[in-house]
């Protein structure tokens, strides 16, 4: 990540085939978005529950506590739209639909689940640098 | 990450002693804080940044393409405030400020500099991965 080639990177119509890397510090790259999307408030908690499983729409809702309908089912959207979630709807009454991690869904938020883990494993360890943090400041 | 103790967990004065493990999907848990904070729009991008060592204001401004002042300013002090960035004001004049990572800043932006770092490699399959979501969806 120390090389950031940010004048050479060519940006054109065919972004997919022309970059060789992104560069998440550069504005105009489409890296920033999928970085975007995938660490937004509930991005990152629905990639995380979606590691459990093909969840339908109101197992996820249980799950990611304090989600509302409208924010899941947007959030579910992008990350479709982004390639990282597949929505297939079972014709059936009542409709059945169900959401489950792509392949390349799997690999983000394999990425996006350590850092998680990490936060849940250290919180002790955090909560006691930030009452550090804040004596010092006091 | 499976076996969520939600129900167990205590939350009392002294968090920091008697939290064993966070669990990012309470909504009353301090760790969906944290990761809200180490993943928000910034955050992600000034912890990277940070990875290549000790900062001034303006070096991590012109870094982070795009970023305002203010919005730089505010990040930093969230960062500062939770126990990841260390700021040093060096008593000279002009003002010389200077920021840089704790060791749990260094911990936490590690799992951040891995994900951006996967999004930025992994960028041309995200980018087909999304064409044919969006085919898809026609």
């Amino acid at each position: 990540m120390d090389a950031r080639r940010r004048d050479e990177i060519p940006l054109a119509d065919s972004l997919a085939e022309r970059l060789a890397r992104g560069d998440v510090f550069s504005e105009a790259c489409p890296s920033r978005e999928v970085l975007r999307n995938v660490t937004s408030r509930w991005g990152v908690l629905i990639l995380v529950a979606l590691r459990g499983g093909t969840h339908r729409f109101s197992d996820l809702r249980r799950k990611v506590n304090g989600i509302s309908e409208k924010m899941l089912a947007q959030t579910l959207q992008t990350l479709e739209q982004d390639g990282f979630v597949l929505r297939v709807a079972h014709p059936v009454i009542p409709p059945h639909v169900e959401y489950s991690l792509t392949p390349v869904g799997q690999e983000v938020s394999r990425r996006v689940e350590d850092l998680a883990d990490w936060i849940e494993r250290s919180l002790p360890q955090i909560l006691q640098a930030r009452e550090t943090a804040q004596t010092r400041a006091v």
